[in-house]
């Protein structure tokens, strides 16, 4: 069965041109290496805030989370599925790795649906995923091409809508694992899941269910990390093999096992 | 031989939110009822400028032409490859039509280098295109998906260029010749070639080479239009089948042949 990596890179590489290219140069060498079956999926960065203060827009927060307007949703259309997937695609190519920037409308290959409000809070033109198609993608990876997705889906009825990276990443290694062995990278900021979040050297290699549940009775885990470890879990009851969380500076190694926290159920 | 449509949409049509939504309308129903094998080629409309005003960058042009500098060069590729391509892939794909939106980096689909400078004028990154790969266009066509195709093109070294759309729908249509009958349609404001620019019902229903040479002799084709001919002829010696020039309104009628101005050698 071929093996497949759908790797998430943060905000924090976007935003860095000499890191995302380094990223990016690392990134096409693994592509080649495993004969495509890479798939990038990107955010945005701080680029649509940028672009928003400039074009005297006002970002609406609520806990943190940015309220897609109409005009919020048209600026992270164009920084996200125009700009940064352009633009990644576009480096990716030069270093000799055969990418195709996709957003969720591109071949209906994620589609969902506008979030309900909750109580007060309308989160706009927010996306939750109803399904990821796995027709194209399938048809791409079997061509050696490695797909590059931007945090943009659509509802099927001509309406874009704005969708959390994280959980694109997931629900795409989800859906693939019906035909692939699949591993899901988790690529941002620290070396993996820590022990002491300001201590890089903390590193837990290795979480199974059973070790989780000891972590957090303990309360070792950096109660921020918690969703995102309940997120693994949930992918590997899915059908993915392992998910993997550490450093984008680290991709091959990560690749390999060799640096970062890996999570799995054995 | 499968039958190809590659379509080219101008400006008017992109800024004006109802049209554009009754020719994507009108365009998906042309697309299935070919089993696919339909390409539309679009341009910016002022989109591209208005966000350029808002965000206070002057753009220069040089004999009406724009002078694509970093700024603009990332404007439109906010604008082309992420608002304008993703919107119009949503509509087709809420219409029943299995759309792809691409820029010329995807799949290396378009490759052009930078446009060298004459004399005082430097276009920036503006593309001229070197080769349009037909093996993704031919993988998508095949699955009966509707390729959309944005002005953004790159150079395989990592820099994405400004390309014009007449030009990109003119090499695709050129390129896919080689394996399918190929139609190119440049769908405008005008009901096709008109005698009098200012009327309407004076359209020439066909042009070939003989009469082309008697029309202009007889300086009877206002003087903008030559050069689109010239391009439609080039076109059709590069075996392109026929070209048509019409309203875009009309597009159904423009396929059958039975409105615009086909342009062909017989």
């Amino acid at each position: 069965m071929k093996k497949i990596y759908v790797i998430k890179i943060g905000g924090n590489i976007i935003d860095d041109e000499e890191k995302l290219a380094a990223f990016l140069k690392s990134f096409a060498t693994q592509s080649i290496a495993n004969n495509g079956g890479l798939v990038l999926v990107h955010g945005g960065g701080k680029l649509a805030t940028r672009l928003a203060e400039q074009m005297g827009i006002e970002q609406q927060l609520v806990d943190g989370r940015r309220i897609t307007d109409a005009e919020t949703l048209k600026i992270v259309t164009m920084v996200y599925a125009g700009y940064i997937n352009k633009n990644i695609v576009a480096q990716l190519q030069a270093n000799g790795c055969n990418a195709i920037g996709l957003s969720g409308a591109d071949g209906n290959v994620i589609l969902a649906h506008k979030r309900t409000a909750k109580g007060d809070v309308d989160y706009g033109f927010a996306g939750d995923i109803n399904e990821v198609n796995t027709d194209l993608l399938k048809a791409l990876l079997e061509q050696q091409m490695t797909v590059v997705l931007a945090p943009i889906t659509h509802d099927k009825k001509g309406q874009l809508l704005n969708t959390n990276a994280d959980t694109i990443a997931q629900e795409t290694a989800k859906a693939l694992s019906a035909v692939y062995d699949v591993s899901l990278i988790y690529s941002f900021e620290k070396s993996g899941v820590l022990l002491d979040a300001n201590d890089d050297s903390t590193v837990i290699p290795a979480i199974d269910p059973s070790s989780f549940r000891e972590l957090k009775a303990q309360q070792k885990i950096f109660a921020g990390m918690i969703p995102k470890l309940d997120n693994a879990f949930a992918a590997l009851d899915s059908g993915v093999k392992k998910v993997i969380i550490g450093k984008a500076e680290l991709l091959e190694q990560l690749i390999n096992g060799e640096s970062g926290t890996t999570i799995s159920n054995e």
